[in-house]
């Protein structure tokens, strides 16, 4: 098999066209909703709305900062963990999340804010948007290192559209609650993620590449993506709640089952080593499980001694999975999760779905109000005839939605990117940011970047 | 003396106990306040609240945000100077204050928020968790490089203890206002972990071990700590202010400290150099020092002018500190302060009470208005017939309690931790990550981790 | 000529000095406007304010956090992409920003908010004191590497001056919008810089200087800054737009300006190189075009697609300015532009003030209501005669001032800097790190820093 990983025109004509596609549908769908219009003073008065600080801007401003972070430093960061993708992984990463923000736009207002033939967008649109593209960053990781710029693009459109449709189908059509996103992102992304891994599997890359590891400073750069992840995860599970006190409670929620798990992934990662010593992988993935595993009930009457219990399985589950399951699958199936998402992700966003159908289905008038219940689960109109206990059950056919289209599109999208036309990199030159870089200092295309070695091996030459 | 650093069941059983023990006193104790409780809803009714901003949680979250990536991040990266223990910085700063934050929730809300045998949570509890960990944060970077996890976390429990009923005893005993901690946080974190970093001296460590030093990157890990607390100082010192001018004068005063130290801190770093060259521990340090001496009195009207000259003499004294007491304190009582927290945190935290206890004692009604001076210092009730100088008397009494609990604290928990059990690393093997770590490209276990060689270029020489 | 770089009592004399005059001058001058002051409480009463949420303070806070992020880590991790230049990067950007905030408070104050002699100052004051700062910060980008920070202060105390001025001039006297501060900041701020730059010109200083490149993980560290001022241009643009609509409308429009920027930055990365590989220069910089070129249109009714277009057109400028333009000036007039700031910040900022006046001019009352439209533009007082293409055709004028303060004011100062008595390296220094700091494991003045090398040893113990 040939690699033509030069990108020269394939990478610049996507990305041009995409961007054109992006201008003109922009154009003729997208709108400014009245909150972000010079309208809004005449509304306002309508309303009789006394304060500027009504508009939504001021609700969810602070939140969707926090969020942005996360995608763009949070999962960039993240994945530097290997020592000569760097490059790579930050800077794909920005372009996936720079283009999916775009199209998610886009996907989400068509099914969700579209109104005589217009998409109506505040700040809440742009918070969707990087939800949407957080389930991108997510798939990304299982690839990672071994497709090109082009597979990134092609696999964040695809999936940027069936994560729309997924969270069409559960959030109006189940009628299911999922404000952090345990099933609609982390579920869908890591499962989608993974089919696709799959399916571009290759044989013959050893399971142990001499680059697919970290180094000692690397690993402190993907530190940076943890904790920026792992500080904002309660802004990332409360930006869309409703307002007061369910925006409040999920973000004590999320704060509760982060902290707990991060002791319990210490205490797994030190009792799998033989000598008893942490691994900064673990530390950097699975301290994060349980932001991922209340994804779905943090806005809910979890309590946060049930939060605590949350993270402390999930800390636990997402440390096995990095210490036993990962190599298992990689030894079985030949599944090459550069990243763990499956460990991250994947095995918490099913305990996610799982926490939130229970405790939709344990929710009583007594906890949340009459009023609270109808306002947390939407109890209302078509769905005035739920209780509690139904909705949990269609809470738990969110999971299994999810899966099916992660699995159905993955499978789809991941063999139309196993094409040999799109440029992806042959097994040696897997994780190695020469294939699609201009790496500084470097003197020829076969020479594989080596880190540093500046000015001595010359003037060794000359002695 | 045998040192056996194998934490493989020391670690984790204290980790799994700990947080065992987090679960079951948060369900026994920990509630949502209300305000984070569905019931918010009646209550709005009740009280005649119009708008869901109305609720704390609008006031305080990203206040809460930036002093959470304070802990995390700015604490976390301010360690990681030292060129081979970046993981144990950023990694134990991590682990000691998710555990921390746990604790602190309970200890403090037995102390502030205990109603019917119940703590009430909103997101200003999380701030005072962040706030009380600080101090915890503060007193590692004394014993950096020197601890097993073990003894970390043991600090931990005994610190966030003993910070607890120290403060309670001045907020509600001594009647002490200290928004920002210089007193609480600082004063209390610095000594004690001055006084615990001395009782597990090391006497045969050499002064100027290998290790203990920076390289490039390292330094610039550290500057990523350095700049976040800086510029989210402004958050830390308002977080927990009144509502209003005083949270926005508390925000501009440390804003002003802050900046003027950075101008003194060079002036000095410049000056004790023979070449006039900076020094980067400095500028990463004590460009600090201006947060710390303004906690007490930033929300206070000290003026914008008045907070430049606290910024001013604080980063001229911090610096000094590094320059000339540290060495000296090192060599006449081999104080291995590893992060010079007596020079950040722990001169410039009296600086601040002193500063305090002086801007109440000149507390007017012309300056603050009747009503003004009663909420700023809570001159109500049992403290109504206090003056402003009779508060600044009590103010400074906060200095000596704090300083009390830090030295008899700090010599009961540093004899605790001198117990030779917890597997503390060997001489050689301190500011090494090696010990507790499971390190890159590691082969042996004899082998430490040399990250870089830079002395290499003097052996070519010589052949 | 001899070059003497000993900084020992230059520096240390002209920080105090400055610093000195900051205190005597806020003592003098500046005081808490009255939403930070006490009586606040009798203002509310007096204007019937219900809530604190009505202080300015939590209008503007959240952004001003964010302007300050992009200060501090954004422009100063953005600058150590040079290999051994990261603690002049994000040092002495930290130097010149302290500085400059607390001399921009007073001019600016002066300026615009000096009632009965004295300067009434708020969060928003803050925010503009970053804003003013941000223009000095990208001036420094063009000098990076070869100015010592004497000549680093003495150029922002000059450039905050003339900043003051000429943002005056156009707010004031020509009634220009321009609150993302596309002329103001951007086009200013980089022909400021770019005249100093050319006129410090080093004729010997070649073209490409061995310590000019980037390395790995400096390129890595560079990304940081990149991300935060990319994820928080939104807050940049929107930080003191009018409350409500105009906000949410300036933080819309950069969003979508900036995600088009990224996709045309790839594209064109990719097609300028031989083999389609992508440089990491552009991306770290070309990115943020599409921030600074709606600076001064994000809060109009520029469109979501509007926006697309604006970000589109200037990541293909920007991407090219560096491939083509770059080595094309440094070639023909010898400007030694260190980071770009002519393709980042200078034809993007004069795209900014064409977009600004094209979009004002062709503001309807249709689209902006009539009331919308006096408060946008200001159509009040002396300038109710006013109409849009009238306002179009002063916004124009505002490109071409900023630009006449720029070429004047730059050469006066580049002259002033010039002077052969403020320690700037010489030719085969610049650069260098080791000029101005004390760096780990120096061992002599003259061995430069040599960052890594880690697998030599073996190959020289073969040998």
């Amino acid at each position: 098999m040939i690699y033509n990983t030069c990108m020269r025109w394939k990478l610049p004509i996507l990305c041009f066209l995409l961007e054109i596609a992006m201008i003109v549908l922009f154009g003729v769908f997208v709108r400014y909703d009245f909150e972000a219009d010079p309208h809004w003073r005449e509304y306002k008065k309508l309303k009789g709305i006394t304060s500027d600080l009504e508009n939504e801007y001021y609700y969810r401003y602070s939140s969707f900062q926090d969020v942005h972070v996360m995608i763009f430093v949070g999962f960039g960061f993240l994945m530097t963990f290997l020592k000569m993708y760097g490059f790579g992984s930050v800077g794909f990463n920005f372009l996936l999340a720079a283009f999916g923000i775009q199209w998610a736009i886009l996907m989400q207002g068509w099914f969700h804010s579209f109104v005589g033939g217009k998409i109506y967008i505040t700040v809440t649109s742009l918070i969707n948007a990087d939800f949407c593209v957080a389930s991108v960053c997510i798939a990304f990781g299982g690839v990672l290192g071994k497709v090109s710029p082009v597979q990134v693009l092609l696999m964040t459109l695809f999936q940027v559209t069936l994560f729309a449709v997924n969270e069409y189908i559960l959030l109006n059509k189940l009628h299911v609650i999922d404000a952090g996103g345990s099933m609609t992102i982390h579920t869908f992304g890591a499962y989608f993620g993974l089919t696709v891994t799959w399916i571009l599997r290759r044989p013959h890359l050893s399971q142990r590449n001499d680059k697919e590891g970290s180094e000692y400073h690397s690993d402190l750069f993907s530190m940076i993506g943890t904790l920026f992840l792992w500080m904002f995860w309660p802004s990332f599970n409360s930006a869309i709640s409703h307002h007061g006190d369910a925006q409040h409670r999920a973000a004590i929620n999320t704060y509760c089952s982060l902290a707990a798990c991060v002791l319990t992934t210490v205490a797994i990662s030190s009792l799998v080593n033989k000598k008893g010593k942490l691994e900064m992988v673990h530390i950097q993935n699975a301290t994060l499980a349980g932001g991922v595993a209340v994804g779905t009930a943090a806005e809910m009457f979890l309590t946060t001694y049930g939060s605590l219990i949350v993270g402390f399985l999930c800390g636990i589950i997402s440390t096995l999975g990095f210490a036993y399951l990962s190599p298992f699958l990689s030894a079985k199936i030949n599944l090459q999760d550069t990243c763990g998402i499956h460990n991250l992700h994947g095995m918490p966003g099913i305990v996610g779905g799982i926490v939130g159908a229970v405790t939709a289905a344990c929710a009583t008038i007594g906890v949340y109000t009459e009023a609270g219940l109808v306002e947390m689960f939407g109890f209302e109109g078509d769905y005035a005839w739920r209780t509690p206990s139904v909705q949990g059950g269609y809470q738990a056919a969110g999971i299994f939605v999810s899966l099916a289209f992660a699995f159905v599109g993955g499978t789809l999208v991941g063999l139309l990117l196993k094409l040999p036309i799109w440029g992806d990199p042959s097994d040696e030159n897997c994780f190695d940011d020469g294939v699609y870089w201009e790496l500084p200092q470097e003197e020829s295309e076969d020479k594989h970047y080596i880190t540093h070695i500046p000015e001595i091996p010359k003037e060794i030459d000359k002695v």
